[in-house]
């Protein structure tokens, strides 16, 4: 009989995933939702207690134990020691005491923090960087996120803005960053998802036979998904586009090696679907240019994958509360 | 009356600084030899023991009280496990147990960590970084050397080669770094002392009547330390040859801020000398770029200067041995 389940959550910009997790965190049932489109935080809390309520029942039916915490993981700056959302680009959580609001409303404990940092963690204890002292998770979507395992902990800094690993500049002279970052040249505005669908989009226009010159055709406006999709099935300009993103990443995962001497660096999200089409080349940059040892570091995948963030939330319940 | 004394020993390419230090860790003797230009590690440590001999006998005549160990930092990747050094540039110690030969020969406890590693120790302890958790060095000479303290303790990762910073690129395309490293863009080719000795050379070219050009007209090959020195005296030329290489080193500071989120980012190092003519630069650079509120840490001199390694030494000593 089990000990009791905790629920993992994971809070995006554009869904919102629960799962239920028994003693082990294995996960035993899962809830999914698209956030709320809203500006009002009150709406975006609604959603996330039903949400909850609806593993707590399902806890209940199942026969699974009590639920004796909660874990939730945001893509902001979260101050820790009050449990607040201190900035979010996506979310309508600026300020909000997050952690205090769902506790209110759940009537049980609640850990709150970063979204990579949850990802790290499920990786961490469960996943590809298991037993790892030195562990770093590059997470390749839309942007580029991070997590830090150094020297046995999650490294956090002075005041919770540590690991922006994708806003290492690796071109000083390079392009303009996006969304709130004001720097230019970082590894994000070179090596992301959105920078795939821009390589994507201009190979396009090299190659006429290829898929993403169909697609370009047909007036579609090629995204990061678009190119690794293509480059799955096979396409060799959308294989080229992936392996100069890979290069470029190589360089972001030298650095990695250099700064952090870590034991493994895994990649995920959206982008990591290309596998060892990304990888591949990454891996061979990040080795021409680290220092020994350094460089003899594993770069593979991620396990958890979308799940990371959601069982990392559960971790964060056991360890923190359960 | 004193506890005991520890000795701290820099063994650097060129020269071996020795101190005795008291039980509050104040040098109250030094000794200073250039290091043997030979390749026969017998040699250099007989010159390392006979230093701290010296610095014994001075202790003994001085009535400090017993010297109860000594701690010394070497510019290798350190075995701390075996007290080897395992790969060194500069010094013939390649595979030597360094640890145990001095042990040996000294019959004292003997601590043994890389120079960068103690120069950010002397800091963190005593110095600019004092009471931080969070702490970034960097030692802007002839290379790019640095020491991290992330999150209450040093950095040293999987096998003890973290904190290369000098070696995270921030151009991927830029020119080849220098001695061991086979990487190109380096921030260690972009904004160290050498990188400001070619940047002298250059600007020397485009103002006949500067400092810097009567030095070039004189068939001087222009160092760092040339430019640094005339940009003290107030000439423009090698000024605005230190604001280029500050602004650079901003880049590098930039993403030290983006990774770790310190409290502090110290500046140490020959260049150093140039003070607020090289960290005006630097800082605004680095403001320009970084994420807040990682953008907020102090940058500012090392408090220790070329002692900052010796003092070091001293601390490991303390804390791991006496």
């Amino acid at each position: 009989m089990p000990a009791g389940c905790v629920i993992g959550v994971d809070l995006g910009g554009t869904k919102l995933l629960a799962g239920l997790l028994d003693d082990d965190l294995r996960v035993l049932d899962r809830a999914y939702s698209p956030a709320p489109r809203s500006d009002d935080p009150e709406e975006l809390l609604t959603v996330v207690v039903d949400e909850i309520r609806a593993l707590l029942q399902a806890a209940a039916d199942g026969h699974h134990g009590p639920v004796t915490a909660v874990g939730v993981g945001i893509p902001s700056l979260i101050d820790r020691a009050r449990g607040v959302a201190v900035s979010t680009v996506h979310l309508p959580l600026q300020g909000v005491a997050v952690r205090d609001e769902l506790q209110d409303r759940l009537q049980l404990p609640v850990a709150l923090d970063n979204d990579a940092n949850c990802a790290m963690l499920a990786e961490w204890r469960l996943g590809a960087a298991r037993d790892c002292g030195d562990a770093v998770l590059l997470t390749i979507g839309t942007g580029i996120g991070s997590g830090v395992v150094a020297g046995g902990q999650l490294l956090r800094g002075a005041t919770g803005a540590a690991t922006e690993l994708g806003h290492m500049v690796i071109d000083f002279d390079g392009p303009p960053c996006q969304g709130a970052c004001r720097n230019h040249g970082c590894l994000e505005a070179l090596a992301s998802g959105s920078a795939l669908g821009r390589e994507g989009q201009r190979i396009a226009g090299q190659r006429p036979g290829s898929r993403l010159a169909q697609l370009a055709a047909d007036g579609t406006t090629i995204t990061g998904q678009h190119v690794t999709e293509a480059a799955r099935e096979g396409d060799r300009a959308a294989r080229e586009a992936v392996e100069r993103i890979g290069t470029l990443l190589g360089v972001g995962i030298a650095n990695a090696m250099n700064v952090f001497n870590p034991e493994a660096i895994l990649i995920g999200g959206g982008v990591s679907a290309a596998g060892e089409l990304l990888l591949g080349p990454a891996r061979a940059e990040a080795r021409r240019r680290a220092r020994p040892p350094a460089d003899e570091a594993r770069v593979e995948l991620a396990r958890f994958g979308a799940d990371a963030g959601m069982i990392g939330g559960g971790v964060l319940a056991r360890e923190e509360l359960a």
